[in-house]
């Protein structure tokens, strides 16, 4: 086996470009060629291929974004276009593919190695977070600074004004974005998917409603999960602003959380699972996912990160749920006193 | 006169802080002394006051907000509202009332001289810029360039994925922002207030279809003002998308421009101004706002600042407009070539 | 046991302030009460005391350095200094102490406990990350992405002209900032002091030459640990740039490593174990560190905490090892090619 | 003339790509083709040539260095050196040169411009602003930023410990970025060249001592331009803990002043100079450089760019020496109130 081929799929995350060096890196030590295909498997199919060189890597690890281009390409579905993919990897003598992506692109994965016989090793990228098999994935660490540092701005001007605001972050249907920038965003109050029970509008207007009493000059921050409550956050503003007369400010973040640099945590970790992808090839593994647990590189078989839900650490859920709780007794009796 | 009273008013901008730092230190030195009254207009009719000394001021410049906390206030248009505050200033004996905020702020000022007799002094504070007699406000320089980070975010992420962005920006009624944002950020297309004539629908349309085929692979960012289309940027997304046949991503980037640390100019700008505003103090000045034009320290009649409209910088309309502009023909020339 | 006193000691860190707030807000919610004192156990020595209250935490997380202020107090060390502290603490009631610190903190803590009754607990706090009993400390990650951006900005520049550069990291004894600095900023080289055997200096010169002869229109950049090399790196670069013949510029990181605001994981870690100190306390435990162990929290007696070395992740240590390696075999073979 | 040529030379500063962008944006839309040239005036005497589309351009502003790379070139004042310059410019057929870079650049143009007979157009390009005609430079905003930033982590340890730093910034032998670096960072002193008459070690000293006295838990940061003190900032902190017996810190921020993206400033700024570069080609310009001042772009003969001195904002150093001013006799009297 000679030659690798890398494809970013779905979803862009930042540190796929550091993940992408160290494969670079890793695969010349070994004598190993690597091409790139651009836009995901889209680029495969139609053969956007481009050599990947170690002396062109010494400026990506610090950009966010793919030099290599994504694309969503539900078309790959079909036996036939991934025949054709199979057909072009082997036509460059391709022997490993390495896809960096999420679920969807691990189900591509899976689907094309029904058709192709090379090696197939997956890299969880996915801000998200939400792939089982692994603690974290490229671009999580790096989403939760960035949606912090806007809740930190926001918090900002929302303690001048004394304002209520609801804050919704990414994370498609799982909590984890929306758990961590809670906490490190010191938010009053948290609405993620996987809390059970979810909370109640009216308890929530409640606790909004004490809040205001008992520190009427201080801002209330609610950090809330995407694909979550009907009509989205405006909605939500809306109906928490009339159950409790105070207007409730809807801040979206949307797509900013998806861009800017990796952070240390995220290329570290994509420079560890770009180089133990490349160590699994040379060890002959084929259609698994290399992942990272309690610190120990792992390989699971790629059907098994998309097949099962992923839940948020319950030691984390219990420190925001612990530390949001306002001790409104404490408040009156200071005040009476 | 011995005494200078400060408050900051309506939206919060960063860079208030550093500016009632420089009033502080400026006034210690002319051995005056600062109260500040909380939340604006509503801290001196409510008398919330605090000292303001040298020694608590190390740490605030660098801080986003306003540590004097701020609000809007509609009764303070009412006499007799107006009156109490300036009860309030004279049982103080405080001689110079230094109002850090917009239009809305100066308006207030402006009544309340009607009723109280002593030196009002204004500074221009507000992310939107829109205040006549000044070439810039506390806020505006690192609002643009808060922005113009969340704009890089998304370009990396619209790049990997050759999409179509249009990100609404923050300004009012005023493109200040979208302007200075689009430049900066090297936008394909601007949409603010001040185009004549606007751009239609149209040509926008068309010029995404032709961008969309000359350069399949890339990213287009329009910069939308707040306040402009109707619907907002999310109906504008609808119809682009509907003309163009590409999807059109909304990303509004809402009140994360308001906060953040100040950047070096606004730091610059607030305690150059919040120095001058003590000096005029010392010198007499009363109703006026302290501005800058062409870098030199102006003192501005506090009704000439709203009642005229500011009008962008030609010269940069122009240069956006020319490097906006995709020189198809050179395109189409060099495929064919 | 009704109050809690909480220093932070030593070099400060980013995230204290956050343990502060988790510490804070857990308390109340536990009816316990909560005093600071400031600059470290001299301020208990000396009573310089303050209540700590959520209403006052909202805006604390967000900042670095602490806000109990901290300082080095060698004097601790004598027996009637430490009982001065015992007999302020027993004044106020104090029935617990949290100490938020490093080596040198713990050490003081341990002294104190042989002549005060209450319960001590030691939270780990030092951006050198040298405390054996815990995967991390408060303030290592947020060191290591200040020396990343660092050296981000430098590899710009470096890269421009072609320029190699010797970039110091903190560390004090330790490689931990070193290493992982060198991964997340894709150094050529790294110098820490746990490698066995250190890299010889005529190894490195050969090859920076080597590199510079295969590449020579790149830079090409050494992460050197603090207190590591006689003379420092300026001595190193001389040492290099005559071994060499090529320029080797020093940049020394210092002091800026040890503010900035936390991120994200810091503030997550230290409100785990802010919560985490105080229901120890609740549970009764005496003399010891919360720690984190693979993402799980433990509890470590006080003195193991100091008395071992912890190294260094053999496996990361690997992955700068593997991927700094130029494969200059291959260059050559390209470049024949 | 058809084509033209572009280089950037010398001291690479944060916002030369962007400024890079302009030039091609403009260029293609006045149907000029742009080639550039690596790493200044060498790459146009070995003829290290690359076209510059727009297409090409879409990333590049927000990036920091120069894409073009850039290099010392002592060599180029030889004539027959720069004769092979005009020759290779010949032969491309290139009608412009614009060359971005500092004053040793301009140098160089004027030299160049005795053997080529095409037009040269400079652009101000430097982080340290010391170039007469225009009132900033390109790079010049960005890196007081960056002193700033590094100012303001400073100031959060040194607050926590009670320090005196030295930071020492960049700006040869000018002092624009030690003075705006100064204001922007709440120095409490500042040591630039320029200042007349330059300040005393005893006085320094004794600044410090009662600033110590009067509030002794407080930081004390004072910023020193490069190449002023001799022995430099090592020397100074040992002489300032000698008068003092305070341990003043030293902290030269090096090299990173030089990278970084460049913020909103520096690109509007930079693009701004690019796009009436290429303008004033076509209007038949020579031999000048394109610069700003109060916010109108103009054209300077290239040699008074470099044979004035720039003198800094008188007002702005009033401006420093004022806030710096510690007011002894009011903390005495407050301290006896």
């Amino acid at each position: 086996m000679e030659k690798i081929a890398v494809i970013t799929s779905g979803g862009d995350a930042p540190g796929m470009n550091a993940c992408i060096r160290a494969i670079v890196m890793t695969a010349d030590q070994n004598d190993l060629e690597v091409i790139g295909f651009g836009h995901g498997y889209r680029g495969i199919v139609e053969d956007l291929n481009q050599p990947l060189r170690p002396n062109d890597m010494r400026l990506v690890s610090q950009r966010g974004g793919t030099i290599l281009l994504s694309s969503r390409f539900p078309e790959f579905k079909q036996d036939k276009i991934a025949k054709q993919a199979a057909t072009v990897l082997d036509q460059h003598g391709v022997g490993a593919l390495i896809v960096i992506g999420g679920d969807g692109s691990f189900r591509g994965a899976s689907h094309l190695a029904r058709f192709w016989q090379g090696q197939i090793i997956g890299i969880p990228g996915t801000i998200d977070n939400d792939l089982a098999g692994t603690d974290t994935t490229i671009g999580f660490a790096t989403a939760v600074d960035t949606a912090m540092e806007a809740i930190d701005r926001i918090r900002e001007t929302a303690e001048a004004m004394a304002r209520v605001f609801l804050i919704e972050v990414m994370g498609r249907h799982a909590g984890f974005i929306g758990l961590h920038a809670a906490i490190a965003g010191s938010a009053e109050a948290m609405l993620v998917p996987e809390l059970e029970p979810q909370p109640k509008l009216a308890d929530l207007a409640d606790n909004i409603r004490r809040a205001r009493k008992a520190y009427p000059d201080s801002s209330y921050i609610i950090v809330v999960s995407e694909n979550l409550w009907p009509g989205g956050i405006d909605e939500l503003s809306r109906a928490l602003g009339q159950a409790t007369g105070v207007t409730c400010h809807a801040a979206p973040l949307g797509h900013i959380q998806r861009g800017g640099r990796p952070n240390a945590q995220d290329r570290i970790l994509s420079m560890q699972l770009g180089q133990s992808a490349v160590h699994a090839i040379l060890d002959g593994s084929r259609t698994v996912m290399i992942g990272i647990e309690q610190g120990h590189v792992v390989q699971v078989p790629l059907h098994l990160t998309f097949q099962r839900d992923k839940p948020l650490d319950q030691r984390l859920v219990d420190l925001q749920l612990g530390l949001q709780q306002i001790n409104f007794a404490s408040n009156d009796a200071r005040e009476s006193a």
